[in-house]
């Protein structure tokens, strides 16, 4: 059975040694949330995760949700009573609008409170994850009358919400989506078609589900200046605000997927159900877009959840694991054999996965704050920065943390060997659940394209500027520091890459835009990687301060041997991803269609 | 639902063009297979494939394998029908010895074969797989009265085979097992223990299963030096070599695995059944080690099939999947989309795939070659260079061809966006089948050990040298071939690599073994790359004089331009291979295992 332990002395360590966590005090939220307050947070948080969520994580894989005769949907055994400790809590509205019921604490805090929840079962901390994305949709773009009917119970986790923006024959390009609104005599819509790969698109959780749905107006443009989006709830509230009449939206059944079993992703058919317009009309997607970045941070942090937990399980089975000697000489002459973790090999796979993890997870706090600045800072200027960063990050988080997290749970498997590919010890489960996070919220060649052609250019480069210079100005401000030395070099040599990529695309992708897209993936995977190196410049700064001042020195020293296996193992990649990336869009355009 | 096609153009343009098969023709059992009869041989077991396995593939995945009550294991609807049709047109003994009934064709023939079938249906094709192993094993190491008494029987694919090595605390490390044979008054042995993630360990395929099961003559020294060999007949045949009396040997249950769920992957409990010796006492593990160069060449082989079919089904929706606009302008103004193949990294990834698929079926076909060389060749000279080739190559396509088509089977699923996470299109399968290959027979890391430890050194480095000095003959004899140019550049490029780094672990290694291990696995694929770099380069060449002679001027351009695509594209690889394996083991070591 896979264990989980959540790490919230590494989120400690990083919001207070890395990102100063003090500095925010005076922001709405941060007030309330001094930091013995947060480890408080976060300590609670790690126990339901622990002792509440990822007991039933490996029996809801096996069992998955059904779908019953009269449509109903029944989530695995366990999830109902998990979801009841989750909603009381408070874990839904953690950094939601007090005015409706929220904690309105940082919205930094909400993320770590995901990390550690997607690690501890990942399917089921989808539906409240969902509900939070409705939540933030409704918040934005609703009128009063809607946030006063919907809000207060989706914050309290009473009800749960959804995303319906998926056809079949559209997922990426939304403007070819058919699902039709036509106005009613009252104000209301009649929704009308059918849409795929909803999460949690029904289930027993919670007497009645919100669903965000994106349908086009009668008479609306063609294309994506044509989207409208509406609030379809599958009970219509009555004048007491309970669920009242069933509205015309109904699961035609649960898809058969590779992972993520315990989480309903439904065919939702819509048959003239009633809907409410929310924000204006045919400009629905830009309603969505509002809720993107949080929504593809979130995925980003599932990346990083799948990883965690696969790692804390591959690193105490290569602790146990009798299986061979050390090519170095016996370690344990008093057992059969040695732990696999003497072999330099298995040492290899657990750090490839530690020194991605830690660094992603400083990724997620630093763009988390950000994120959090770029809605509570009075300050315009620091709010344009933090929308600069959240712009130009949250692709890259999204299609690089998935994609490492996915492999950090193939090479976590692979320690185990055949008992990986068995399911009793939960590791295959990890592969399984982690390979979706690269294809939803934008399949990653999505994020690379949205990166590389709006972000990069937006501005002028602006944000781009600002991330460079940041990272250029640590590398200065800490040359001449011999300790640092071992984190700056492989960093310096990326951002070099870096910057040159850019000048390969700014001469290269005006005029022949296929090299832009030939470039993209290479160039967000680089990007990804001075991140994360930026990143372990950060956390050894602050692990050589901490170690002076005299606290822990254990594992601020694991954290310098980690940060420097990433450092020369994981940095030169960037040369690479340049070299491919430099070639251009010839070699990927030369075959003519059929010749595939 | 998926669909697969032989690629039989690519084997015969292998076959004939690179290799020129006809100067094989003096060997035995080439002499019986002309090109024409090659290619009718091919034709039939794409049919076979195609036709008769492929379609139970999906189908068999859904249904798994089921234990009976009585302890017997039932195979998925249509295996039984499908094994039918497969044994009765001779293709398990494709390559066998003719005294026993087999066809005596060449061993290249059955690898290609085995791709098709296994591109068709994994799972199923491992039945015979093991069968195939299991008479490689008896052929070399069996009495004459073993060999006559099963044989026969296995060749005809009338009864079949199984390997049973892996205990619950020993897979790598063999040395550690404890299933026992205590000799009986009749010269047999009663075996008893228990070996698990035994492949096709029971099934109703066939009314007899001859396994093959490594245990420890009661006495016999502890560690690998004490290990025997056994066949284990499930039913012992009586006097006129038919099932007799049921042996003491039974599938406990079957397990619940990731993937190959069509195969039934048991624990086998042996109480007190009665086995007999094969070859000598105490030295069972070299009996296995003579048929590890194939099994692990089937494995590669697997990671072949499921990139081709895998690249198939991705190359089919990415030509008719419409959504979005090419970057370019509109390709097809009559459609509401352009179909997904327009997107330069949509064609990234299934040219990585194909670029990766086509130098993989010429390595297999080389390697499969060279092992048809080194056991038909009257020249001791020739095998000697064979057996050269086949022991240095052989863990490097184990595990290149592996990884490498794990991830092609990832990156094929991204084509399809969500529909790869669902099951009805059959992505997600090749995912979770692919990834067993990555495990058994030596799972990847310890290939890469393999190489970098044993294969390396022995004699003197002989095996690396003639295959370097084979590549640098190559660069050399076309480098005034302006045409191969392009296919020339990052091959030097990444031999030269391959050299630096083995010139590193020569300076390196010997002092400090760790160094050696830590090296290992970045060694393994930065070989990989060259040798399929060196892959590309012969088919250019091939393709060009093809081209030239006025032969299939469309199929060569295209084989060109992938080629080109992977000179450009992924050899750069080989320079963070290298990078990082310069770094040593420091940075492996420096972690104490407690601070995992």
């Amino acid at each position: 059975m896979p264990s989980y332990k959540a790490p919230v002395e590494d989120t400690l360590f990083l919001l207070n040694d890395v990102f100063q966590w003090s500095r925010y005090a005076d922001l709405p939220g941060f007030a309330d949330a001094p930091p013995d307050v947060v480890e408080a947070i976060l300590t609670e948080a790690a126990r339901l995760c622990e002792e509440v969520l990822q007991p039933v994580n490996l029996s809801g894989d096996r069992e998955g949700c059904k779908r019953q005769p009269d449509g109903s949907v029944k989530t695995p055994k366990g999830f109902r009573e998990a979801y009841k400790a989750y909603a009381e809590g408070g874990w839904v509205g953690l950094a939601s609008d007090p005015a409706y019921g929220g904690q309105g604490l940082p919205y930094t805090l909400a993320a770590a409170v995901n990390e550690y929840s997607a690690s501890a079962n990942m399917s089921f901390t989808m539906y409240p994850g969902l509900t939070q994305s409705a939540i933030a949709a409704i918040a934005t773009h609703g009128s009063e009358s809607i946030k006063d009917r919907y809000l207060p119970k989706m914050v309290s986790g009473e009800w749960a919400g959804t995303m319906n923006l998926t056809e079949p024959h559209c997922g990426t390009d939304l403007g070819l989506l058919k699902t039709k609104a036509v106005p009613q005599a009252d104000g209301t819509y009649a929704i009308t078609g059918q849409k795929i790969f909803i999460s949690a698109g029904d289930h027993d959780l919670t007497p009645n589900i919100v669903h965000l749905v994106l349908a086009r107006i009668e008479g609306a443009p063609a294309g994506t200046k044509g989207i409208s989006l509406f609030v379809v709830p599958k009970f219509i509230p009555d004048a007491q605000g309970n669920p009242g009449a069933r509205n015309g939206v109904s699961c035609g059944s649960i898809e058969h997927k590779m992972g993520i079993h315990g989480n309903a992703t439904c065919v939702m058919n819509y048959d003239g159900a009633t809907g409410w317009l929310i924000g204006e009309a045919n400009r629905g997607l830009n309603a969505m877009f509002v809720m993107m970045n949080e929504a593809r941070l979130g995925v980003a942090n599932q990346g990083l959840s799948q990883s965690e937990v696969a790692y804390q399980n591959a690193a105490a089975y290569a602790r146990d694991r009798l299986q061979g000697r050390s090519l170095s000489g016996i370690k344990a002459p008093d057992k059969p054999a040695d732990p696999i973790i003497v072999h330099p090999d298995v040492r290899r796979m657990l750090l490839e996965i530690r020194a991605f993890n830690e660094a992603a997870r400083a990724l997620v706090v630093w763009t988390s704050l950000e994120a959090d600045l770029a809605h509570r800072s009075p300050d315009e200027k620091v709010r344009q920065k933090a929308e600069d960063h959240l712009g130009l990050l949250t692709p890259v988080l999204k299609g690089v943390l998935t994609d490492r997290g996915f492999d950090s749970t193939v090479k976590a498997q692979q320690v185990f060997g055949g008992h990986g590919y068995v399911g009793e010890w939960g590791m295959e489960q990890f592969v399984r659940d982690a390979r979706i996070a690269m294809i939803y919220e934008g399949a990653n060649g999505i994020q690379a394209l949205d990166l590389v052609g709006r972000k990069l250019p937006k501005d002028g480069g602006r944000a781009l500027t600002s991330f460079l210079t940041e990272v250029q100005t640590f590398l200065k401000v800490n040359e001449a520091d011999a300790a640092m030395t071992p984190y700056l070099t492989g960093l310096r040599q990326g951002a070099t890459h870096l910057q040159q990529g850019t000048m390969w695309l700014m001469q290269n992708a005006m005029a022949k835009p296929d090299n832009a897209g030939a470039a993209a993936y290479d160039f967000m995977h680089m990007f990804g990687l001075v991140a994360l190196g930026y990143m372990w410049g950060r956390i050894a700064k602050a692990a050589l301060a901490r170690k002076a001042a005299g606290g822990d020195a254990a594992a601020m020293d694991a954290k310098l041997a980690v940060g420097r296996f990433f450092m020369e193992r994981v940095m030169p990649e960037t040369a690479a991803h340049l070299a491919r990336l430099s070639t251009g869009a010839d070699s990927l355009m030369a075959l003519p269609a059929e010749a595939f």
